[in-house]
């Protein structure tokens, strides 16, 4: 079985070789853990997001970027793809791993997850285990992670702390904004999960979206909206148990559909976990039913509430 | 001068060092014939579908995958270009060499045709042939070739059944899906070539079609309705004697035009190689005579034909 | 610091590895300096065009092509990203080096122009040196250059004639097209810094535009009409004094809008330096300031002229 933390950490020994053309900074701490800044005191960049969202993924999706536009203002977008959708994007790629150490919070994602089992039910659930020597995590955070905190995230991991690596950068800067934005794909196939469906029948996923620009003050709620209103994701099914779904995917069946994200966040308090979870949705999807060759596509693009969210 | 056989084998090897993660599995044959499942009994996807277009093209062109929109429907696209028109598609990724080996038949594509010089007035048209000691074929088929039909193909191509490599897979998955849609700046140059136009004239192509769902009742169908009706074409040619051809080449030129290929298909008693060839063909093409700077646009994208093919 | 010149000349080493699949031909001159011919006597293509875009950024920013539509007719495009715009751009894409040596006349532009400070005030302005021991130039010429001129080049670079690499294309070639078309994010940080603002505040970059067809009578507006007309450039900056300039950035600021730019270069006597230069900007431009999460989008993309440029 193909190992997430494996593959990703053959990336990031790739990136530490051109961590000064990506705008890294890469450090060893006092107890031989590695942590890469993306983004908090370094600068970072498209580079740099497109490494930590392939990272995230395990090293089992791609990442491109190409500017398109919304309404008539050019924009980045980022196009992902992956032929691993339930290992790649629910077993590795999705922030589901809350890192709380002391003072320290982030959102931990990535393939450190599969090791220490962040959350148990998912890798139930999809059936994938890694027993890797070396744990690689993705943490969505404004500091770096203290010897403390890689040395807790490496115990969760089964792993020593010097073969412990986190890529880090902040929600606000172009990386952070790069690594949402390609969890479009991901967004779609949690959805599918949340509602009951098996996600290891899909066989493939494809989607876009648009790169959100820098906003300090909104940036949990910017990058957000991107998917939510402008993303698109196309998934290859086995068979059609899937079109039951299909209908509820969409970020339109919440009830905080229609707003930009950052009002809905603010109105919960700011904890990201305490809200309805229907709102992290693409704002599309195409599903093709490979054993039936069905297609159905639900949802569509809001150009209106994005440009809000995007300020443009 | 360029050995597509070479250059291909070349990128064998690289995919056979990472057939885990692109969902391929490698077998070697009892004669020491290597195949690739890409799709058969693997599962394959977007990856294997890339890498069997470049491998298809003898290594002499690019191919990367976004997701577009086909009338408001999101739809994963390929984007295809090649700087050396004539040797990498029709002397290489063309489907023509008709494999039938007892109960086996397949489509057969790629530099091994070079070898087998399948046909040779194509070889000879463009002024190409290669020695190289190793045969790379693709092989859109139902089933995994064996020995015998994979000696048969050494063979032909002058080399030792160790020597060869087949790279397989349907046309109903999704690697199939990418390699047919990959064959849109193919069909241009294909159809120049039909019309009596010499094809070493043509410097470049690029092109992009929407990658056709999986449907496995009617894939021969849809894969090439992705280009017959919404695949788009560039080419850049030497001189102007070129632009005599340009209107006859877009799809709109056949009698079967404006109706799924499927139906067509169906009319003409499932015999690939006996319909009206003028239908294989991208939707619309552009023709930039270098020479002159003169530039020609024939064709149209047809949305509506493609998603009653599509399904969507 | 980053070498321009460093990255470059590994980029360099990889495509005389490649140069027959890149149509490129690479001479040693007697003095040991290498010509790289992406387009004079060689055919070059898209991959040329991307390697010299590539080589002329230092290393330091990513292309892609992608076959788009302008008012319905397809045509490729670059899409261009870079995480190091002063360096990449201003202090190495910027064709700001005019090679003139006995008959010999080309546009110099590249990682070679740092060493050589071309010129010095750019180097001052932007706080950038280079002091590697190879110079690498892109030269847009219709001829290539003899051992006295690569001679000069490594003299002004302070490197041995040996040291000094030479990619070369003419405008009216696919190469050329591609490489100047590359320029399009350029061409705005080119404007916010000829506006007086200081271009080192600027994070990121990305943006596309089209690759014109090969006109050779008029290539030097055809090229230049891509980005004038319908290119888009996006960028991320640090702070928002950059709000005052942006309005000033889009094409649409120059007396000499509305025409194909190959009118107002004849009205010029055809000295490229002697133009005024508010016209080499993008149509349009989407900047982000990161502080302060402020979006401000000026110009606007013009089928109508491009097309009347391009000819279609």
């Amino acid at each position: 079985m193909l190992s997430v933390n494996s593959l990703a950490s053959n990336l990031v020994g790739g990136l530490i070789r051109h961590s000064e053309r990506l705008n890294m900074e890469v450090s060893e701490l006092s107890n031989g853990a590695t942590v890469v800044d993306c983004g908090v005191e370094s600068q970072g960049g498209y580079d740099a997001g497109r490494v930590m969202a392939e990272v995230c993924m395990g090293g089992l999706g791609n990442t491109s970027i190409r500017t398109g536009h919304i309404d008539g203002t050019p924009v980045p977008f980022v196009d992902v793809e992956t032929d691993h959708p339930a290992v790649a994007l629910l077993g590795s790629q999705k922030a589901g791993w809350q890192i709380s150490s002391g003072e320290y919070f982030a959102m931990g994602s990535g393939p450190a997850r599969a090791l220490a089992e962040k959350p148990k039910e998912t890798y139930e659930r999809i059936g994938y285990s890694d027993d890797a020597d070396e744990a690689v995590i993705v943490l969505e955070a404004d500091g770096l992670p203290s010897d403390e905190t890689m040395g807790s995230i490496a115990d969760d991991c089964g792993v020593s702390p010097g073969d412990a690596y986190a890529l880090v950068a902040p929600t606000a800067c172009v990386a952070g904004s790069v690594q949402v934005a390609a969890r479009i794909v991901e967004t779609s196939v949690y959805r599918l999960n949340e509602l009951g469906y098996d996600t290891t029948k899909i066989l493939g996923g494809a989607g876009t979206a648009p790169i959100a620009p820098v906003r300090p003050d909104e940036a949990m709620g910017t990058t957000n909206d991107g998917q939510i209103y402008y993303g698109s994701a196309y998934l290859t099914v086995e068979d059609e148990e899937v079109l039951g779904y299909v209908e509820d995917v969409p970020s339109e069946n919440s009830s905080d559909y229609g707003k930009p994200f950052f009002q809905t966040f603010k109105e919960a308090g700011f904890d990201f976990y305490g809200i309805d979870t229907a709102i992290f949705a693409p704002a599309e999807i195409t599903v093709n039913v490979a054993s039936t060759g069905e297609v159905m596509h639900e949802g569509r693009l809001n150009a209106e509430v994005v440009k809000e969210s995007f300020g443009i």
